[in-house]
């Protein structure tokens, strides 16, 4: 969602500070500013759209100081623009904050500080924070630190904000409950921020910020307590994070360098998990699980978006190999159904940032019932991983296109060596059936090179596929997901409202849109359910809906009754989606650049979502 | 899906087939045609559209007979047209056949007869199996009710045929598998239809065909026979259906009636079920169930299109009150998914027909797993309810709308009675909940009235979305599965490109296509997760998107926010969908009409889907 970065040290804070909203960028962008002061010198600037509107509107104007807060917005209370951008600053012009998350009872706030006499400048939820925190300060003649926890102790709903006082820039104060925050560790100078990305190439520890911690940074001191005012430990960790990989080579997008990734990652993902020789799948994550795992009567996933559709694929994967009821949920609507969840149920919770607000107030539900919480995350030492029994890593690198690519692959990758880590623990597959897949596995990742090397075929038909408001996606079987994960990415990015079915749910309703404005994207590919989904194709030809299919290699059916086809080579079932999405991405990448659209930076969008 | 009818007697056979026709037509309506046949006369009229046009096309025509096949059809294979409407005749002009379902392996079939020489004059499956028939008469030199049963024999694929041959008018020949089918008894006269509708003012007695079953219908003789040549006694049963449910009354269209009908349909629902002195929930389908609901440690529940939306509905009862966990699957995909299923399970099966080919196919494979089966179905003998253990009727009466309305809000009204009885049965409900419960679902055909009373301001708002070619729909918990209703509503009759999302899951994706031209309504009703949705509204309108809100009755915040606001009366949440769905029904109805579209037969759809 929003993205901040604070710096504080010796060094000229303006280019550490304005660097890092860009690499925040992919975040949040309807609007960013940042606030940067020295001894004698304060200044706020603020604009509407991208950090490049920020930086052009500055250019000629004082940006000294060592100390500086800066922030990428993601609106959630009020529209974008130049006055609802943060920082927003206290009713003297004293205090300024950045804020990400949301204040939930911040209209009572407000209203209770209009009474007494405050004016706001903004419509945004953070303002009223700062507000409180200049009325306590002033009532409680304390100091900022305590003046802001506090304020925080009255304060429901999500927060990481970072304060700047203009009275006494030599220090900044920090507090997170819900939303990430991070502080990067220097040399006599300290960062904070949302996540990694705008601090790597400065230091190399961290200490992650936990839930109602506050910190006080200055140059020599960095002090961190519990908003119940005990002091904390310091817990530094590495910060492994390459700058390489935040930068996008030679490709013209984030988004097109992670789809072609996604091999060598699909590959890092299974090293070391899977063994040929031996015969064994091993994930050090779940080791200390096999008991719980073996037991299981009963598995819940949670995730929003594209990890929810990985853990449809993973229900499949799950069902089929270990043989235990898998259930998925959104995890927004997991907290409000008072789920039936107990001892006994194991919950897998996927999210590639690991700070998903929504699957963390799921797992935080499932924990106090009393459930194992595994986790299949991306970000290292992230909030979910933290909160989880056990955890596997998908080793994907940072994702920096907000459409998720290479997250997804590599969570289907995990999610199938975990469903055959349970089945060989469950004793629900032969050694022979499992060397059997594990030998296939290893052979996927050539033939998710080979898909992307016909892309040049792809790129013609997303020009066709450009020219439509409207598009469904309808698959199978484990091709269902695929397909709801191909609508999903052409949403995201190209703005087509497109919208994923289960190809036999078609003559249920979605069959009344389908005319030769609507063009239908099939999963096609040889398997159980072919046929069926030839009579689907046949059903949309009979309207005359134009039908692009992914088809299995040699198919010459479809090639004789589908408008466009896309081939993929033959694979078992199991393993379709590590194939089958790939020229669902490119389509919906090209589509989205054919549309003139911003591929890494769509409209509305965060990469993270970091509010529920 | 399509229409049978067909008729044998003394009779002019003419009007009673296109009458028939006529009431079928909401099944599917791309095109339809007739054989008509008497000693010395034999005509065949078939045309593409609705049966007026075939009506217009033979009116001046040689119509005489007493014999005659009928059909509507809804294309699978082929596109409607005069050529691939039914009956399709054998090569020889000597065998008429009307066919629903889809020959699954007619490709092998049909290259295997034009080796032979025979000349296909369509592009349908159903034309093999008049082929097919032809051949096996000549070669076996059988009759032609042996012939049909040999060939039946070695077809895949689901089928409900009548067979007329021109040189013998004096019989009629039908064979159901998959696809419903059943004979009015009359006086010396025979009837056959593929559900009730087109005969009721025609006899009181009939024959439900069964799978695998064909029969011979002479004047003075009717024979039913297994496939494996078995003759079977014939179960007679009375038709009940009163012919003013057929009709339309003093409304403009079907589906406006029966939206009106709710309130009583709820009512009459209820009836005999809830009891407020005694305070106890009575289901006679389920009493001899009791033991296994108690036991239950799982419940499945599966159904396609409005039925999944009622299942969903059902999960989050039935977890509230009975506290077991749900799943709900689209029928379609349980049967593919290799599900894990067993003895202890408890399969629900929701359909409005009762002849649902995939809710079918999913629950025969459940039953093969030893599953009980129960269901929630509205006709009366239809399938469903014959391969179930126990049945649940929801007494809607027929529902000729091809858009499901009141037989939703009955399926809910049912599912929420199942959730109470289970709950009173396994001791997780005290008595006075159950009777405050009780009382409160007592008042709620009242609500439902005071919802319909206000449609008026709905009119205005459909106006404003009439204009638009995209929508979304968004709730939370309960409030979910009704934006997938509404959604779905507003794709099958007004043909926009209406999607469905948890309001939290918007924040994942969808939130990219919103802007001035996506008109977003929300669910937004007073219950545990209004603050959260009030949170979602503000991301919408901060993106400039237009917002229709659901409310309850007197909100003022709603008022403050939303661009148009809809009031219902204040609801127990669990009861909510009974009431937030109405005004949906009017939105679609309403932006339909305005659209110009025909609302009772929306393109494309079919009532009810016996292909799967």
């Amino acid at each position: 969602m929003c993205g901040i970065v604070g710096y504080i040290g010796e060094r000229n804070a303006w280019p550490i500070v304005i660097n890092g909203l860009k690499r925040l960028e992919y975040r949040g962008y309807d609007s960013s500013g940042i606030a940067i002061a020295d001894t004698g010198t304060f200044n706020v600037y603020k604009k509407m759209g991208n950090v490049a509107c920020l930086e052009n509107f500055a250019k000629d104007k004082n940006k000294d100081g060592t100390a500086a807060i800066g922030h990428t917005r993601w609106a959630t209370h009020g529209e974008p623009s130049d006055h609802n951008a943060h920082p927003h600053s206290s009713g003297d012009g004293r205090f300024y904050i950045i804020h990400n998350g949301i204040i939930e009872n911040y209209l009572a706030l407000k209203s209770e500080l209009v009474r007494r006499g405050h004016i706001f400048k903004s419509d945004t939820d953070s303002e009223v924070l700062v507000h409180l925190i200049e009325e306590i300060q002033q009532i409680e003649q304390t100091d900022l630190l305590e003046a802001t926890r506090l304020a925080l102790n009255s304060v429901t709903g999500s927060f990481a904000i970072v304060l700047l006082d203009r009275l006494d820039p030599s220090q900044l104060i920090a507090a997170r409950r819900g939303s990430p925050l991070l502080i990067g560790v220097g040399d006599r100078e300290y960062f904070v921020a949302s996540d990694c990305s705008p601090i790597a190439e400065h230091c190399n520890k961290v200490i992650y910020l936990r839930d109602n911690e506050l910190a006080l940074l200055k140059q020599e001191e960095l002090i961190i307590k519990r908003l119940d005012n005990v002091i904390q430990p310091l817990q530094m960790h590495d910060l492994e994070l390459k700058l390489e990989e935040l930068e996008k080579g030679n490709f013209e997008h984030y988004m097109l360098k992670e789809i072609f990734e996604q091999p060598r990652i699909v590959k890092d993902c299974m090293r070391g998990r899977i063994d040929l020789k031996v015969g064994q799948i091993s994930l050090e994550g779940l080791k200390n699980h096999t008991k719980q795992l073996k037991a299981a009567k009963r598995i819940l996933i949670v995730g929003c978006g594209t990890s929810w559709h990985a853990g449809l694929i993973g229900e499949y994967l799950i069902e089929e190999y270990a043989r235990v009821p898998v259930e998925v949920e959104y995890a927004s609507e997991f907290r409000y159904r008072n789920p039936v969840i107990g001892e006994d149920d194991i919950v897998i919770a996927i999210s590639q940032s690991g700070e998903t607000a929504d699957t963390i107030a799921a797992i935080n539900l499932a924990k106090l019932n009393g459930a194992t919480i595994l986790s299949v995350c991306n970000v290292v030492g992230s909030s979910i991983p933290r909160l989880s029994d056990g955890v596997v890593y998908t080793h994907a690198g940072p994702e920096i296109g907000v459409a998720s690519t290479k997250a997804f692959t590599a969570q289907v990758t995990v999610l199938t060596l975990m469903a055959l880590f349970m089945a060989q623990n469950r004793g629900t597959i032969t050694s022979s059936q499992l060397i059997e897949l594990q030998t296939e596995l290893s052979t996927i990742t050539s033939k998710m090179q080979t898909v992307l090397d016909v892309n040049k075929a792809v790129k013609e038909i997303a020009k066709r596929i450009s020219a439509f408001g409207n598009c469904l996606f309808l698959g199978r079987g484990i091709g269902f997901p695929v397909a709801l994960e191909g609508a999903l990415k052409l949403k995201e990015i190209s703005y087509i409202h497109a919208e994923g079915y289960p190809a036999a749910e078609m003559k249920h309703g979605p069959i009344a849109l389908i005319d030769a404005n609507m063009p239908v994207i099939f999963i096609a590919t040889k398997g159980p359910s072919y046929d069926k989904v030839i009579s689907n194709i046949q059903e949309v030809k009979a309207r005359k809906g134009n039908v692009i299919a992914i088809a299995t290699e040699g198919d010459k059916i479809l090639k004789e009754i589908a408008d466009e086809v896309i081939e993929i080579p033959a694979v078992n079932e199991c393993f379709l989606p590590l194939l089958a999405v790939i020229p669902l991405q490119l389509l919906s990448y090209y589509a989205a650049v054919m549309r003139g659209c911003n591929v890494d930076q769509p409209r509305n969008l965060a990469k993270s979502v970091t509010v529920e």
